[in-house]
C-alpha cells in the first residue's frame, strides 16, 4: 500500500492535462516540489537528510549504535534514481526508482532487517540534462566527474546561469565562487544499485518482471550543420536551389536504414531551421543525429556511413555538411560479478541479464569506480520519454521486493 | 544621384550586422523609422500625406488647379510598393519600389511634367505578412478585400494583438472599435503600377534590365502534420518506433522531385518538432509546404501527389497525415491591354513581359478590379528574400527611368 499512496501523491506533480505528460525540468517549481515531497517522506522515515549544492538529495537509514560492523565496513550502501523529467516524459523514469527505494526501506524494516552499514536513498538532480544540456548532471559533481568550474558556466535555453537557477529553487546553500558540491560520494559507499523502469522491451519478450543490466551501450551526439543559400520559395527555380532541407532529408532516411542494418540505434528527433519561413528556401538546417551501438567500433562505423552518404547527397544539393561530435561515451560495463550475485538463486530462476541503450546516473557511479548495478522493471509498451511509458503495479510492487532483496544480499 | 542618396538613408535601418539582411518587421521600430523616412522624404517634395489605421501611407502629388482634367479623368495613378522585410530579408524588396517610386516623382518634375490627375506614391503596411501571417495585410484592408473585423483579431507570434502593435507605433488614430480603413481604394485611383526587385532570373537569362509582369502563378501553403509516438531515442528499436520525421523525410524528397518533374515549385521551409529533443524520437512533425504552378489544375495536381506519396510513406512508418489547405491562391493574370502599352516601343525594343511566382501588394489590388501592371528589375543572382539579393545601381536607375516612363504613358 505504501508504495501505491507515494505514487498517488507524485501523479499530478508537474502533470500536462493534454497529454498526460510530465514537465519537470531540473530545478522548476514541479521539480523544487518533487525535492520537498522526497525530504518530508524521508524525515517521516527518520532517515537523516543531506541536500548537496547542486540539488541531490541523500537520506540515510543509519545503523543503529550496536549493530554497527568494522571499520572497514562502515562505508554506505546508496540506491535511488532521478526525480526530473524531459519535456512531456513518463511517470516512472526516475520516479519509479526513488519511491521503489522508500518503499523498499519500509519492507525491509517490517522483515526487522537491521543495517551494519548505512542504506542511503539517493535523488540525483538533473539526469536527464533537459534543462543545462548535461545529462547526470547531479551525479557527475557527486562523483566529481564534472567540477564545479564547469558546471557554474552552465545556462539553460533562456540564458539562465545554473547558479542563479540554484538560487531560484531555494538551493542556495552551495559557495558559488568556490568549489561547490564536494565530489567525494565515491570515498562514502560501497555500492550503488538503481531501479528503473526498463526502456525497450527486452524483458516483454523474455516473460520476465525484472532484469538486471549487463552494460550501457556507447552511444553519441553529432551536430549535422547543412548550409545552403536562403531564398524565396517562389521564384527559384528547382534547379537554382541549394536547399539544405533535401541534404538533411535524405541524411535522416539513410540514418534510419544504416541502423536497421547495424543492429543499432539512430535517430534525428531535433532540428533547427533557419530562417523558418513558408515561403524561403532554408539558409541551414542544424539537426542532431543520436546514434548508440553495441560497440565502440560499431558506432564509429554507424556515424562514419551517415556523414559520408550526407556529404555525397550535398555535394548534389549544393549544399555544406558539418559534423560535430557534441559528446561521445564509449562502452559502460557494469560490475559482472555484482550483476551475477544480484540475478542468481530467485524462486522462479535467475534474473536476466540484459544490455541497456540508455545512459543513468548508475552509469556515471560505475565509471567512478563505484561497484554498481541495475535492475530493470518491465515496461509493456517499451515506450519511454513519453506518456505511455508504464509499468504494471503488479511489477512495480515485484521490483519493490526486488530492491530490498539486493540490498538485504549487498549487506551481507 | 537622388536615388543613391535615398538608397543610402535606408541601409542602415534594420541592418543585421552579422549576415548584412534585414529585420524590418511590420510595426517594428525599423518599421516605424522607415515610416517616418518616407512621410519626410514626401514633405520635402510637396506631397499631400495620407495615413489610414493600418499604417499605408499614401503620398499625393495633386494637379495644379490650372491643370486639372475633367471628372472622369480626376482618379488617381497610383505606384509604390512597401517598406518591410522578411526576417533576414534583402534590402531590395519593397523598398526599391518606394525609393524609385520618390526618384521617378523627381524626375517627371525635372522633365517639366504637369500631372493632370493625382499622382500618388504608396506604401503598404505588412506586406509581407511576416508578423501577423497575413501576406499584403495592408493592401487588403486598403481595397477592402480582408474586412477589419478580421483584422482587427490577428495575433503575432508572440501573442500581440494587431490594434495593440498599431497603437505601439504610433498608429492609433484608427477607431479599433468601428469599422477600420476605409477600404475604398479601387473607387481612387485608375490604375497602379509597382516596380520590384526581379526575385527569379528570367531577365538575367533575357538580357534585359527591365520586365514587365504577365501574371502571378496559383500558390498555396499546405500544413502537414506528421503523427507519430515519442520515444527514447536509444532504447526504441528501429522496428518498434513510428517516427514522422521519416515520412516527412521521404515528402519533403518528393515534393521537390514532383515540382522538377512539374516544372513547378515546391519548399518545405518551414518546420516545427515535438518533443524536439535530441534523445527523442518525434510524436509530431509539423511541416508547410508552399507550392506553386502555373496552372490551378497543375498545383492541385501537385499536391495531391505529393499528399498520395506521403500517406503511403505513412503507413510503412506506421504514422498518420494530415494535410491542411492554410491558403490556396488561384491565378492572378495582370491586364495584358495595360502590359502591352507599358511594354512596347521602347528604345532598344519591347520590355519582355513574364510571370512571376510571388505575391504582391499589385496582385491584390488587381484583384479588386484596379488596372495594375508590375515593372521587374534585374537581380543578377535571382536571390530573393536573403541577404544577398540584389539589382545592380545602373538598373536600378534604369528601373527609375521606365517607372517615370509608365507614369507619363499612363496618364495620358
Amino acid at each position: 500500500m505504501t508504495f501505491e499512496r507515494m505514487w498517488t501523491d507524485l501523479s499530478e506533480v508537474g502533470r500536462i492535462a493534454a497529454t498526460g505528460g510530465y514537465q519537470r525540468a531540473a530545478y522548476s517549481s514541479a521539480d523544487v516540489e518533487l525535492r520537498t515531497w522526497f525530504v518530508e517522506q524521508a524525515r517521516a522515515r527518520d532517515l537523516r537528510v543531506e541536500i548537496d549544492g547542486i540539488g541531490n538529495v541523500l537520506a540515510w537509514w543509519d545503523p543503529p549504535a550496536d549493530a554497527l560492523g568494522d571499520a572497514s565496513r562502515g562505508k554506505g550502501i546508496l540506491t535511488g534514481s532521478h526525480l526530473d523529467s524531459v519535456p512531456d516524459g513518463g511517470a516512472y523514469d526516475g520516479p519509479l526508482g526513488v519511491v521503489s527505494a522508500l518503499a523498499a526501506v519500509d519492507l525491509l524494516r517490517e522483515r526487522g532487517t537491521r543495517p551494519r552499514v548505512p542504506l542511503g536513498v539517493a535523488v540525483f538532480a538533473e539526469e536527464e540534462g533537459s534543462r543545462f544540456g548535461r545529462a547526470c548532471l547531479g551525479s557527475r559533481l557527486a562523483v566529481g566527474s564534472m567540477g564545479w568550474s564547469v558546471a557554474r558556466g552552465l545556462r539553460d535555453a533562456d540564458g539562465i546561469a545554473l547558479p542563479d537557477a540554484l538560487d531560484a529553487a531555494g538551493l542556495d546553500s552551495v559557495d558559488l565562487d568556490g568549489d561547490g558540491p564536494a565530489g567525494d560520494l565515491a570515498q562514502r559507499i560501497s555500492c550503488f544499485v538503481e531501479l528503473h523502469v526498463e526502456q525497450g522491451r527486452d524483458l516483454v519478450d523474455r516473460g520476465a518482471a525484472i532484469g538486471v543490466a549487463s552494460e550501457i551501450w556507447p552511444h553519441g551526439r553529432f551536430r549535422f550543420d547543412f548550409a545552403g543559400e536562403a531564398n524565396h520559395a517562389g521564384t527559384t527555380r528547382m534547379a537554382d536551389r541549394r536547399d539544405p532541407m533535401l541534404t538533411f532529408a535524405m541524411t535522416a532516411l539513410a540514418a534510419n536504414k544504416q541502423a536497421r542494418l547495424a543492429d543499432a540505434r539512430a535517430t534525428f528527433g531535433r532540428l533547427r531551421v533557419e530562417p523558418n519561413g513558408t515561403n524561403a528556401v532554408p539558409s541551414l538546417v542544424t539537426a542532431w543525429l543520436d546514434a548508440r551501438c553495441a560497440s565502440d567500433d560499431a558506432l564509429a562505423e554507424l556515424v562514419a556511413v551517415v556523414e559520408r552518404q550526407a556529404a555525397e547527397r550535398a555535394e548534389r544539393d549544393g549544399t555544406s555538411l558539418t559534423v560535430t561530435a557534441e559528446s561521445v561515451t564509449g562502452a559502460l560495463r557494469f560490475d559482472a560479478d555484482l550483476a551475477t550475485r544480484i540475478a542468481a538463486d530467485h524462486e522462479g530462476g535467475d534474473w536476466p541479464v540484459i544490455p541497456t541503450q540508455a545512459g543513468h546516473d548508475a552509469g556515471i557511479l560505475a565509471a567512478a569506480g563505484i561497484p554498481t548495478a541495475m535492475l530493470f522493471v518491465r515496461n509493456p509498451t517499451g515506450v519511454s520519454h513519453a506518456p505511455s511509458e508504464h509499468a504494471e503495479i503488479t511489477d512495480c510492487l515485484v521490483g519493490v521486493s526486488a530492491l530490498a532483496d539486493t540490498l538485504e544480499r549487498l549487506a551481507q
